[in-house]
């Protein structure tokens, strides 16, 4: 399968879903809204939405049965971007090619608009299980997103990130970091979708690490993009890793060793995919493209 | 009934659930958990949750069954005074009567520590879904939480509060801000703990009009307060609302008119009560003391 041409299908659907659930506001206050879809809409990936699809798909489930999910999935990603951003964090200016938000709207607003993209986020997941009326997957859905979201996940490899700036580099400690960090939210992501797709435990577990697996080699590749690749590739600030000195895998490793690591990574992951056959292809696609894109610098 | 051995009793209930939820992480990321627990750990007076509890009562429900929303709540409290505080918002340095957060942690960790708490209450909400085999009323509870807590109710009414600093003094103004700033949560405290009862459909209607009438009552009292009390009272930075040129009752009616606008609230908020009878007396008690506290200077 063409990875780019589904890959670019899919995040046009989710596009078309996330402009429903977070419509512009005319009225009152009108900044916090624009500075919401300005983040949300500045063209990402949607690789973490297409990742939960993939999952429900890849074990028989319904994609429209998992939309709501996968938009709340990618809300909480562009919080966490918005915050990150932020001066008092790894104080960005570019993101996607554009000023970070808070450039745009100042920090109180930019703070406040990753706050209302989280909190709304959870909004359409509990909105959409109050309305089935038996709601015990998706509340396991639900509880997956926010565990890998919280203090024990996305929120503390972020705060552990920002204790270990300037570390000396050391391989446990950027596992620990990524592993949160990143890794969380794609495990989840994974897990959410099969989940909503009512996989058999033995189909979950697979998912759970192939997620595991990608979660790691996707940062990876993204580590090294960084280090590598310009602006016109990442739409961030070039090297911005090594300026602040964070703690990342070619800092670690060095290039060539960290996409050995990469591919290493990927292999696992696929591996792991096996026994679910053709319905995971779309999953082995995106895998193989984000380390592809790493590692060869190239988009396929 | 006294309402201040009531208000003791229960915060101390909810304080031992809180501490359950949210312990010491003793590891990695350390500085995040100790940031949650100073804010989370403070002396607040627990209103929400205590209200939240109190409807499931009210109606006839069972207090153990809400425990874990009312913690959620005031969890969601917290990370909403956390971020308020930040330099980029509201710029304050005092907070029931301690250093803010931001000045102990760091702008950083602060922001976290409020992502955190915020993202973590919905976990808890979530894993109280997940393990309840009829899960619907939770899931509607929840709903409403987060409905409250976003764009449409608290954080819209902070970032209206924002956009409207140093505005000319405007009634419709004020209340559209603290009705989604404050009101939008305590509302949404009483009607969680309702749905959490199983209340009757009147039931809950009475309940929102309290909560209606109660929520802005609270914040004309805590804004006389603002103006009126000194730190030992609010312990908060004495006339801040006043220097930050904040839109207020006080502000726009003036002291006297604010005092008689929060008694006339209070009555139409007690009277929303009175199909209710004797189990939603700790409602009214709640009630009372919060708008006595307010205009009479004094804590019953």
């Amino acid at each position: 399968m063409n990875a780019e041409r589904y890959l670019t299908a899919r995040a046009r659907l989710i596009e078309h879903a996330l402009r429903r659930y977070v419509p512009p506001q005319r009225k009152h206050p009108r900044k916090l809204s624009e500075a919401m879809r300005y983040s949300l809409f500045s063209g990402g990936k949607r690789i973490r939405p297409i990742l939960l699809l993939a999952a429900a798909e890849a074990v028989g489930g319904e994609r429209a049965a998992a939309m709501p999910f996968a938009c709340a999935v990618e809300m909480i990603h562009t919080y966490s971007l918005i915050h990150d951003d932020l001066p008092a964090m790894d104080d960005d200016v570019l993101r996607r090619g554009r000023p970070t938000n808070h450039l745009v709207f100042g920090d109180g607003i930019a703070i406040l608009a990753g706050d209302a993209l989280l909190t709304d986020a959870f909004h359409i997941m509990a909105a959409e299980l109050a309305h089935r009326t038996r709601g015990g997957r998706a509340a396991a859905a639900l509880k997956e997103i926010a565990e890998a979201a919280g203090s024990a996940g996305m929120v503390g490899g972020q705060a552990a990130d920002l204790e270990a700036e300037g570390a000396e580099p050391n391989l446990p400690v950027v596992e620990y970091i990524h592993v949160r960090k990143t890794g969380a939210l794609l495990v989840a992501c994974i897990r959410a979708g099969a989940i909503l797709g009512s996989a058999r435990p033995n189909a979950l577990r697979q998912l759970t690490r192939f997620g595991e697996f990608f979660g790691l080699a996707f940062q990876v590749a993204d580590d090294i993009l960084d280090a590598e690749a310009g602006v016109a590739v990442t739409g961030k600030t070039p090297g911005r890793d090594r300026a602040r000195r964070k703690l990342t895998f070619p800092a670690v490793l060095g290039l060539p060793a960290a996409k050995e690591r990469a591919r290493g990574l990927l292999a696992n992951a696929l591996a792991a995919l096996d026994p679910l056959k053709a319905p995971a292809e779309p999953l082995r696609a995106i895998a193989r493209y984000v380390v592809a894109r790493g590692c060869d610098g190239r988009p396929a």
